[in-house]
Order: structure tokens, then C-alpha cells, then sequence
């Protein structure tokens, strides 16, 4: 079938998110420095800070207020108490320039999107906090690209469905593009559709794929994915 | 015009809400008793909590980690940061509490929608944690008397009117029920539609509304809501 719709990823693949992340858990890291419980400094703060965001994250979901909550736990766990206020008060701040940190889109997207927005229907399926999410939409200045924005709860089989359906467009008229192989590429290869993988240059812990020998083509850059959608065959006009 | 769609509010419409946030603020004055500094005991801990998630709104945004979020750094500056650990892990614990809470119908709300929903087409129109209002829709038991769920951000005339856009509904043939007069009531009167409110026993002091002349029909339950319709005009079918 000849494709008509490519979703696309937002953090990670349209603009920068998780390096900003990572930086905020070097952070906590040198925060809780001092403080840490033996077992904790064995174990390592990341490790912990990770288990923590397993354990909420099916009640907590996905963005920055999850990850703020989850650092106040684990800096109290990790420092078994003994931590002042004063560093949970930080760690909130941080939270706060993580929802204000303004939008940095990745080399070659707007003008890849400009170039093949013609040709396809672009959907911007992206995940993490509502309001969040509009705010990157709406200052990202790509947004008039999109013939529509889909923020979801989770990216899985059925969420891809649904949002197909919406907008009237089979699996196999479909591409999505992201740079997680967990939630962009293997959920969509499920339903049929297909699936293009553009890592980033970090990967969240909780996005890591279970092994899998799924097929996709995997690209360095969102500039390769014209030649790529070509090869693949243009919708018919 | 004739009406065919009646948006719902889902918090304080459809099913209890703001009440388990009062008795959790209630916990949250308790636990911060011994702690507090001269300034707040005189304010009150409740006037600061609103404080602050006034001052988190625009970042924040609503739901019950942004509340999580605003009640711990309640509790580090209502108690000038002489709080314990302890006490914001029972917090986050109470945040953890109100995500969990089972969804709990008000009296009536099943039967009214039954019974209208062969007649107009029902959307839950409603604002929160993106999963938490997901969760809440599935556990209510009555999913499948709506057309469609929309969560947004933010309840204003340009939410209202992207939401009648997707729908193809014109505000003039378009009802909104709710218990928010500054949410639910007069962003659609403002379109152009019309809107029933439904008080609630408690409203959120974010939810109060500047002072209006608007004129508005109030209902004590969502019992009263068909005669209303049926005053009118049903769509012609």
C-alpha cells in the first residue's frame, strides 16, 4: 500500500528532551552526595532514582511532574531521611525549569517536515504531561506542519489504533518515526503499520525495548527520511 | 437552533472528586500543626496551599500531581522548612491516595445519560492528569454512553470551540453541564452555546469565578437535566 500518513515522535526525535533529563540527574546525584545510605552508594543513586520511576510510573505516567515527584522520593529514600528541605525544595525548582525549558528543535526536522508535508498527512503523536506537551507543540514553531497533534497516555497497540482510526488511516497507509524502539517502532510494526527508528543520543531506562527481532530500518538523521519514504512509495495524489 | 450535543464535565459532574482534595488538605493542616511558623498560623495553611497552586497553575497545570507538587512545598514553607522527611513522604503518599481513589458515580448520573443518550450525542469534555482522567472514564462504567472523551488542558472558549470543530457541532446546537461556572458554564456562553451548571457541594478556590452577569440555568441534580432539554428542543431527527 502506498503510505499517506506518517506519525511522528515529539521528545527525542522532533526536539531535544531527555539530555535535559540527564542533567538533572547528574544533578541529583551530587545533591544527594553527602547524604547517601550505605546501600544507596553502593547501588548508586540512578539505580535507585530508576526503580522509583518503575514503581510510580503506572499511577504517575509519563513527564516531568512523575520525574519531579519520583526525585523527591528518592532523595528522601536514598538519604534515608536525613535529607533537609532545602534540597527538596531545589529538586522542585529543577522540575520547574524542566517545564520551562524552552524548545530546542532537532537538526534538519523543520525543514525535512516542510519537505514532505505536501506529500503525506505529518501526526505528531507524543507522550508525557498534557499541558507540557501543548506548551513544546505550541512554542516549537513546526506546528502549522501537523495536520493534527495527539497527546496519549501511553503508546501502545491499541493508543495507535485509536489514533488511526481517528483520522480514517489503515496500518499499512502508516509510518510512525521516533527514536524509541519501545514505543514508536514495535507497537506500530504490531498493528501492521511501519515504523522508522531515529535514536537519540541517550535513552530513558524505562524506554529500553524488551529483546526483540523485529525488522525496521533505523536512520541517523530525520533528513534521511525522505530517500527512505520514497523507496517506500508515495501515496497516490 | 436544536440542540444535538451536550458536553459533560467529568470532576464534581459525573463523579466525586473535590471532596477527597478537601479531605486531604484537612490531613495536610493536621500534619502541619506543630510546624507551622507565626506567619502561616495567623494566614492559615489553607490560604497558603491555594497560594501556591495559583503561583503552579501556568507550569503545573491541574490534577493531582500538580496538587502533590504544591501541598510538599506548602509544607516546607508553611513550617519555614523544619518539616521531617518523613512527613513528605506521607504526602506524596496522599497524592498517591487520590490517584488510586475508586471512581464513585453521583446519584443519577448513569440513569440521566441512559436515558438522554439516544438523543444527542454525549462528550466527556474534561481537565486533569491526562491518566488519571483516562483511568477514571474507563472505571466509570459509563465510557460507552459518549461519543467521545476529550481531556484537554485548559477549559476556554478556544478549547470549546476546537473541541465543537472536531465534532462538527455548531455552539448553537451545543450544551456543556458542569459544576464550574468559571470552567464548564461561561467559556461556552461566550461561543455562543449553552450551559447548565450543576453546583457541586465544595468548589475549588481556582475554580471560583470572577463576578458575572451571565445568566445561566441551575440544576441541584443531573435528574433535572432532560425536562431542561426537553424545554429546548431536541434535535431534529
Amino acid at each position: 500500500m502506498a503510505i499517506r500518513t506518517i506519525g511522528l515522535d515529539g521528545d527525542d526525535t522532533l526536539w531535544h528532551s531527555e539530555s535535559h533529563f540527564v542533567v538533572t540527574t547528574d544533578r541529583l546525584v551530587e545533591l544527594l552526595e553527602p547524604w547517601l545510605t550505605d546501600d544507596v552508594a553502593a547501588e548508586g543513586v540512578e539505580q535507585r532514582l530508576i526503580a522509583i520511576e518503575r514503581r510510580n510510573l503506572a499511577l504517575l505516567g509519563y513527564g516531568v511532574k512523575a520525574f519531579t515527584l519520583s526525585m523527591i522520593e528518592t532523595a528522601i529514600e536514598a538519604s534515608g531521611g536525613s535529607i533537609p528541605t532545602t534540597a527538596i525544595q531545589e529538586i522542585i525548582g529543577w522540575g520547574r525549569d524542566l517545564l520551562a525549558h524552552p524548545v530546542e528543535l532537532l537538526d534538519g526536522v523543520a525543514d525535512t517536515l516542510e519537505g514532505i508535508g505536501g506529500s503525506y498527512d505529518l501526526v505528531l503523536i507524543t507522550k508525557g504531561d498534557l499541558l507540557h506537551q501543548e506548551s513544546k507543540v505550541a512554542q516549537s514553531g513546526i506546528e502549522g506542519l501537523f495536520r493534527a497533534v495527539e497527546i496519549v497516555s501511553e503508546k501502545d497497540p491499541a493508543t495507535y489504533q485509536r489514533v488511526l482510526a481517528r483520522h480514517g488511516a489503515e496500518p499499512s497507509e502508516f509510518v510512525m518515526v521516533g527514536n524509541s524502539v519501545r514505543s514508536d517502532v514495535l507497537p506500530v510494526l504490531q498493528l501492521g503499520g511501519r515504523a522508522v527508528h531515529v535514536p537519540y543520543h541517550v535513552t530513558w531506562a524505562l524506554e529500553h525495548p524488551e529483546s526483540s527481532d523485529a525488522e525496521f530500518p533505523t536512520i541517523t538523521s530525520l533528513r534521511e527520511l525522505p530517500p527512505l519514504l520514497d523507496a517506500w512509495g508515495q501515496r497516490v495524489p
